[in-house]
């Protein structure tokens, strides 16, 4: 087979990219090395800046996410006893719109077929071949079958974990990683949310999340160590810890529910510098990470995205290679300033093992510097919806 | 003797609150250890925020201040390359004023005499006896002779290491302290600014902060590691590493000249949040450090006097003790916001040699988002100017 375009991954980040180059004209297709129902399996984020919205909005596949979505206005961070609300739509005139990133996904992965977009799903073994020359490809097995791509342009959409960034070679890599010494053990359940908009608390007995997938689902989080393990919490446990730190702080209070999910993840912050490698560009995850916190992730890959459409939609309508030149620095420009505001909400609201009790007032006096502070709250507010393309 | 207001220290805390005191009627005295010479020799910060000159106009003695001061309406964070400026006029309405610390305890010294405030130069082997009881009074030598001062309330406006903080019993004193691991190198000299308004910059070769007095004399400083001796260091050695720094970021690029002081000093961030034992209040550097880093500690000092002065005042007119009551947290609201933004601004400028590759994105990621968004020069603006009081 041969194609312009080869993307690797049909997460959000290569669905969205095949979508807005089919939507243009540009000849692509995506290989995933997971079944569809797989992709779809992975519980994730579900806070979306207009950047993500846009997208879907000039693919024209935003019904369901304008029906079913939450127009979120603003939220909280949240000491012991004191809730500062960030009213975001006040300080920005945007919003946020919680819709799981599971639903996103859905949305793209349904639309595919009506669209042109072809997508092979269970492709194993991937390999890149000759991204830094000019007739790349792609093998994988399909069924037991090796089958090549050769395509113009590679577009590594395919995770941390993904082959594409690992096709750069070592002595071209520039990457950069920060490991937080703690975790996130999360909840899903089917329960309404304690409160009707996001709580981000650093209380005396840690970090906790209140969070939403939609009105009738929840999705909560309490800090842990990294030593912790899944195993060493009950359901019930679990709930009476989120009820001690939210229930004084949250109008309905915390609703207990049967868990859909509950997992232990690590927070990580990472960047690779080098999004682009010949032929090759990476997108989204396979090129950087953030910490959960601010709920960056997904956004981020969509401006990626938005950014490598653009610059391929334009190359191939007029040859202007100006785009794909200038992707890297555009991309990264964005992403660092992300990984930022990640970086710090995180550092605002965990308990850090480190850090002493001069640290623990700092966190105090920033947060009641926030909570005094309008400029400061418009700060944080054009940070968590975005910050310009 | 006897007095209403016994004050340790005649640095400006103690000297502001002496006048604003004597203003009012209010009777009261200053001791201080040293000779008035000794104290105007402490080379000290220079950069003061409205409520410093504020009070010098309320006591009327902003003459020279008024004819002599700079009047700063900005100030930049550089990097290697690049000139950030915060407009803090056009940002907060409001400026800032050069005037060295030196000029201000000099200009209130003067005023002493004149306005009956009692300044006690000199006061050797000072010791505080029944802080906490109904009688509290003071003893020192002077000229070998053992005097005692009886007062209804005591002001420790005496520094770090002056013997009021040390008066209070350790299990009462809760405090809070950060040592930094590097210190400022600084020169003194009259030579012209290279710049018209302050710069801090972090470059490749480390933190550097090019200030000024006056428009003939400048300030220097470059960070060391804290092994560093002055002894390491000649005058010229400084200049060319204070040349490669700033000449490629300033207007008029370094002047060099003789020295009028040079020395290092190690940064620290210290709170006693203990301001009050019985009648026994403390202001100013007794109870708090910052590191010199965006200049909060005289204003700091400025602000305690402030609450502390109106406190008194308000019960010797009236016998209202809520404003004595309320002293300590009024303080320490503002105080540890001042810290934060010291710490902030320090962490944002300089190298710490813990940090990591990580690290170092985020700062360059911070300076970038600081260079790119108006609302954040606009948080750095209103706590350089001063937050409200």
């Amino acid at each position: 087979m041969k194609t312009a375009v080869a993307i690797i991954g049909a997460g959000p980040s290569g669905l969205l990219l095949g979508h807005l180059l089919r939507q243009a004209g540009v000849d692509c297709l995506i290989v995933e090395r997971q079944a569809a129902d797989y992709v779809l399996g992975r519980v994730r984020a579900g806070v979306l800046e207009t950047v993500t919205t846009g997208l879907m909005e000039r693919l024209g596949l935003d019904d369901r996410l304008q029906r079913e979505g939450l127009v979120e206005e603003g939220f909280n961070l949240a000491t012991d006893d004191r809730l500062i609300r960030i009213d975001v739509k006040a300080l920005t005139g945007k919003h946020v719109t919680v819709y799981g990133q599971t639903e996103l996904t859905r949305d793209l992965m349904a639309a595919a077929e009506s669209r042109g977009l072809q997508v092979i799903y269970e492709a194993k073994d991937l390999v890149l071949h000759d991204v830094d020359g000019d007739e790349p490809f792609l093998t994988y097995h399909k069924d037991g079958v090796e089958q090549r791509i050769e395509a113009d342009f590679i577009a590594g959409c395919d995770g941390y974990h993904g082959p594409s960034r690992k096709a750069i070679p070592a002595p071209k890599l520039r990457d950069y990683e920060l490991a937080y010494p703690f975790g996130w053990l999360g909840i899903l359940a089917d329960v309404p949310p304690c409160h009707p908009e996001l709580i981000y608390a650093n209380t005396e007995r840690g970090f906790a999340l209140a969070s939403m997938r939609s009105e009738t689902r929840s999705r909560y989080y309490i800090q842990v160590p990294l030593t912790d393990r899944v195993e060493n919490w009950s359901e019930d446990k679990l709930w009476d810890e989120l009820a001690l730190r939210f229930d004084p702080l949250s109008e309905h209070g915390v609703t207990r529910g049967p868990a859909i999910e509950m997992s232990i993840a690590p927070l990580r912050s990472y960047v690779c510098e080098t999004m682009r490698h010949g032929r090759l560009f990476l997108a989204g995850d396979s090129a950087h990470i953030v910490p959960p916190t601010g709920a960056k992730g997904l956004n981020l890959a969509a401006s990626d995205v938005h950014y490598l459409a653009d610059a391929l939609i334009a190359f191939h309508a007029t040859g202007d290679e100006s785009g794909l030149t200038g992707f890297e620095a555009r991309a990264l420009a964005r992403i660092w300033k992300a990984e930022r505001f990640s970086w710090y909400l995180t550092k605002l609201m965990h308990r850090f093992p480190t850090d002493g009790s001069f640290e623990h007032k700092m966190q105090a006096a920033e947060l009641d510097y926030v909570g005094s502070s309008e400029t400061m709250q418009r700060s944080i507010a054009e940070n968590y919806v975005g910050l310009p393309i």
